[in-house]
């Protein structure tokens, strides 16, 4: 077999076997295949496409370049959650408590922020000593213990898709919903899982911009997970405002704090039973998705999951206390309000631009090796369809350098759409749901 | 500007505006831009296709990537011929010395054999002492006393080429229209001509097995070169057998020889008067292609060509000898005859596995570092449209090593079509003119 045959049949729009996938993903894994031709076939690849059967070929291969944990001494089953991202998302902060609270195990292999959106790492790694670096065998024990365990991608998983995604960056290879979808399979199906929950966005403030386009992720994981033996359903959520009050790194972790004390915001607390619902509902903990409905929120009233979070961020080196005193996470030295310059409605927000406002402040990325600002924030008071003055207030800004605040504020202040009257009805946060 | 945007502008299907279009080229030629953000913009542009401006740009930035030859001192016009490679096909020997005689400069800056056709440079180092890579300096010395010569790509000629070349090669990103004539085209007018006639091949020794790719690569090549202030015509011509009698190397020099000394193949004399013509006519040494035909044909007759060839050989450091004694080349040790298995016409070939056996025998190249035999060669005693019986002599192989000679045996004896009539009408050698 032959790199350049490889690449010609995919740029005639060919379809792969399983073989040549495996030599390609092998061949570029162990760096017998140079990046220029994994390049040029990664582009064939986004405008010819892959086919079903292919992309479960190349899952399953970037899958095996790696380690599948192993977590058949734990008892019971493993679940996940994965979502692909927006602004102010915190809920996996929320759901691991939750659901290890429930009696099932989440071994959660999560991300940093890129772009627009936050990473579930950076807002842990606000928590003073959380240690997200565990090797493999210190998150099994924490997982053996406590039930959740919450770490970053390490070189013994998924090393292809490591290896691809930072070429796939380099060269304008990313947005495709199959390579998307292998890339995340891949790690999702490392964790040695028996059920995963997606929650794909779409809306201003996703990857996916159209529902259409969510959509059919969706049915590419839910498809490409069921084909290797998973139980799991995909959930197309709004994102066309912020999840929740706030977006940021410790300002997240105090608002998932709240919703596990039983407060917080509406629509986090709603999707954040939901989801979890669904973890119980696939990993057979209840009968129902509604008993899992129940559940999740009697780990919630009873103070169960705010107990498991506690008990989680000390076992990976974090100081729990924070969970009762939130002043304890670091905290942004000045605000700055963002004022509405008209009277009238909130009826869209162009949500993509506070992740990057956020990020300009501080708070985000332009490149991985990027250093970020913990304490940074914003916190959003109107929210679609809320009536405004002239001169109330829709965010506030709460930063540390003033260095980029007015381009910020700007930012943010052009975000919102404000018109003489509301926009007919309203749109559901959980658009579709499939598979299950 | 970044190269990321503009690969995903060409992904897209976007137009690139000539600063885009420099900005890659400069960037690759100068190592800023990686192989492998170039191997995805080259794999986008092979799917997407580069519109007509966007093929100016580009060859005008891969031929300003290097040096343009300054031929101003050496007075009247300066013409080239290009052909696209067959086997066979060794009308660059011929018609450099007849143009060269009949008064214009002829600056030929050629290539080797790569696959199964034959390379004008490997051709004339069957020459004993022959040398192809003189300075710039050299050549234009050599042009101005005998106005011919020579030689093979330098570093200074458009070095963007050479690296996109290499690079096309190990990434399936050859065979494309546009990418093609801007590699011919940026290394043709770097040679700073006037006028240039290209042989554009088409058949089952063609690299463009099509008449239709061949006339698409034809008109974009003339179009190019007349954008850039040139004269351009494009011949298609027939390549479903071998041009001549002979293909290798130091045989198809005799050919060669027979042609300037008023004998040889009619096929191989046909085209090159009329190749010959259209450089007379373009570089305005005659009023009509006529007289172009008829200055080539006295060129000839009068013995001007072949002393011109001589005294080209005699400059380029060869032994001028070979002229009047070919015995002087290399002569392969051993002869083969391919005989035919039936009786009927000889309807069609299969002309690039002729090339393949070629090369098998030692006469061609699988990598570019690969040495050759100059001295092997086929010699085909049918052409199509010939009646055989059976166990008449198809062709004849010269060899040296008999290693893979039952293989070459083999591969050209099945290249034969053989049936019981002739097939109705024959196709001409001259298929179609564009530009000029």
């Amino acid at each position: 077999m032959r790199t350049v045959d490889l690449i010609r049949k995919k740029r005639d729009s060919g379809e792969h076997s399983r073989e040549e996938i495996d030599f390609l993903i092998s061949g570029y894994t162990h760096g017998e295949i140079p990046d220029y031709q994994m390049a040029a076939w990664l582009m064939a690849a986004w405008i010819r496409g892959l086919n079903r059967s292919e992309l479960a070929a190349l899952t399953e291969s970037m899958l095996c370049s790696g380690q599948v944990l192993n977590l058949a001494r734990i008892p019971g089953k493993k679940v996940d959650k994965h979502s692909t991202g927006g602004v102010g998302d915190k809920t996996s902060l929320i759901l691991a408590p939750i659901v290890a609270a429930g009696g099932l195990t989440v071994p959660m292999i999560s991300g940093r922020g890129l772009g627009h959106t936050g990473g579930t790492l950076d807002k842990l790694e606000s928590i003073p000593g959380f240690n997200v670096n565990l090797s493999l065998e210190d998150f099994f024990n924490v997982l053996r213990e406590c039930g959740m365990g919450l770490i970053g991608q390490t070189a013994e998983i998924a090393p292809a898709d490591k290896k691809i995604y930072a070429l796939r960056d380099a060269t304008s290879t990313v947005e495709n919903v199959g390579l998307i979808c292998a890339s995340i399979m891949s790690k999702k199906l490392a964790e040695g899982i028996d059920a995963l929950v997606l929650d794909v966005k779409t809306g201003s403030g996703a990857f996916m911009k159209s529902e259409e386009d969510a959509v059919l992720l969706a049915e590419l994981m839910v498809e490409t997970g069921e084909r290797m033996g998973k139980r799991v359903v995909a959930l197309i959520t709004d994102m066309n405002q912020p999840l929740g009050r706030m977006a940021g790194h410790s300002v997240e972790v105090i608002e998932s704090i709240e919703v596990l004390s039983d407060s917080g915001p509406a629509d986090l607390r709603e999707l954040s039973i939901e989801l979890a619902a669904w973890m119980f509902f696939l990993g057979d903990r209840t009968k129902s998705l509604d008993d899992g409905r129940l559940l999740a929120e009697t780990m919630i009233v009873s103070g169960q999951a705010r107990e498991k979070f506690k008990q989680g961020i000390r076992l990976q080196g974090g100081d729990e206390r924070v969970v009762d005193d939130p002043q304890l996470l670091p905290h942004a030295a000045s605000r700055a309000d963002v004022l509405s310059p008209s009277v009238g409605f909130v009826t869209s927000t162009n949500c993509e631009h506070f992740g990057t406002a956020l990020a300009l402040l501080g708070g985000g990325r332009e490149k991985k090796e990027d250093r970020i600002d913990h304490a940074v924030g914003l916190e959003f008071h109107k929210r679609i369809g809320d009536r405004v003055e002239i001169g109330e207030r829709l965010a506030t800004i709460h930063y540390n350098s003033g260095a980029k605040l007015a381009e910020a504020r700007t930012l943010i202040g052009n975000s919102y759409v404000i018109e003489e009257s509301a926009s007919s009805g309203t749109r559901p946060l959980i658009r579709r749901i499939l598979g299950g």
